[in-house]
């Protein structure tokens, strides 16, 4: 497999995927059109100005660019594709959606044989097993919260450590996890920001800037350097 | 009817339910025994344990608590009760398990007959319409999000003001209820910690320290004052 997951698209005060481009040149090697998946994204944008937005930074590394909403045929269009990219915003809704159009599994077999696949944020948690660890608000029922499991553990993306001057009683993302850990016995990567993980074959890394927060089952949460394998 | 849905039990440096003494007061007046629902509790501390904290709450008020999941038949607990007391944690959790019980819709007509209800966090997410508006991380897959509608809308509890400071690309609260307002057309109530909402008949007014934030499809957010109905 040649997958890539990041925790987001853009840095604070960065370009939307400015900080990833090598990384994403590298993934999509040979390749010179990929499908974008706009279907994360709930309002504010519709899905002709997101790809859009997509367009614009792939058009600079020489790959053009699909929205799957411009195809009749959404899943002939997964299974032509060369390579995908989906998009963050709202994973209750980009799960709920692909779901509904028959497309999870079908880009899972797809990525599966090879293909390229980039997912930023919403787009990474469907990497991996469920979308029980996102952090998004569920403004939609989707059929089921399992995703492709390209990667054998779950995804918290935008992982941020607790604020100690915060006076407010809400649970801390550490909180959260360890409460999913009480009711599933899955890996669960706390990915900050800047970071990403990385599928080659069936080596499996993370990467980037900062130390990435491990929680497993009846352990105490640990951290990773950039570049261990996982 | 007779409800208290409050935004969380404990303020910043306080004691579990302090603020709101008098007010669970007046809800139970002529009370003297309610069934405690510890459902949303992931872990952390057992049912037995959390039952144990409320009660040293209500011993103080002179009412009597039963945990819920002390009852071999849970159905005819509910429908023999004074009335109820759903505490926090988990609001998935909390759904999920009424919902395959059999709770939700039996907790529902018992609150309609007036027996009083007091939610907090999770317990008051479930008398909204339903749990599309939850801060919560869906940890389990519930049969359905739909909740007893106590109310003819949905909470945001522990509703937080953004943070200009935050360098961080994860949505803030006010962007995620926009979001959801894309996919449903339902009121939702921001509560911030302090603030409550209280039902006495038809009546339904918000109540406690602070303004209240309202989001509405199509709308600008608006602030209003405690004691507005609403």
């Amino acid at each position: 497999m040649n997958v890539l997951l990041a925790s987001t698209s853009t840095l604070f005060g960065g370009k939307y995927l400015e900080y990833i481009t090598d990384e994403i040149k590298e993934l999509y090697n040979g390749i010179n059109e990929i499908v974008f998946i706009p279907f994360a994204r709930p309002g504010g944008i519709s899905h002709d100005d997101y790809t859009a937005k997509a367009k614009a930074f792939f058009e600079e590394i020489n790959i053009r660019i699909k929205g799957l909403h411009e195809f009749d045929d959404q899943i002939e269009a997964v299974n032509n594709a060369q390579g995908f990219f989906t998009g963050g915003g709202n994973t209750f809704l980009l799960v709920k959606t692909l779901h509904e159009k028959g497309l999870m599994s079908v880009l899972k077999e797809n990525v599966e044989k090879g293909k390229p696949y980039l997912g930023t944020s919403a787009g990474s948690n469907i990497g991996g097993q469920n979308i029980k660890t996102t952090n998004d608000m569920p403004i939609v029922y989707p059929p089921s919260f399992e995703c492709m499991g390209l990667v054998p553990f779950n995804i918290n993306p935008h992982y941020l450590d607790p604020n100690p001057d915060l006076k407010h009683n809400g649970e801390t993302r550490e909180t959260r996890i360890q409460e999913f850990l009480t009711q599933n016995d899955t890996k669960v990567i706390g990915l900050r920001e800047g970071n990403w993980i990385r599928k080659i074959g069936n080596r499996i890394t993370v990467e980037g800037d900062q130390e990435t927060r491990i929680f497993e089952k009846d352990k105490e949460p640990y951290e990773i350097k950039s570049g261990t394998e996982l």
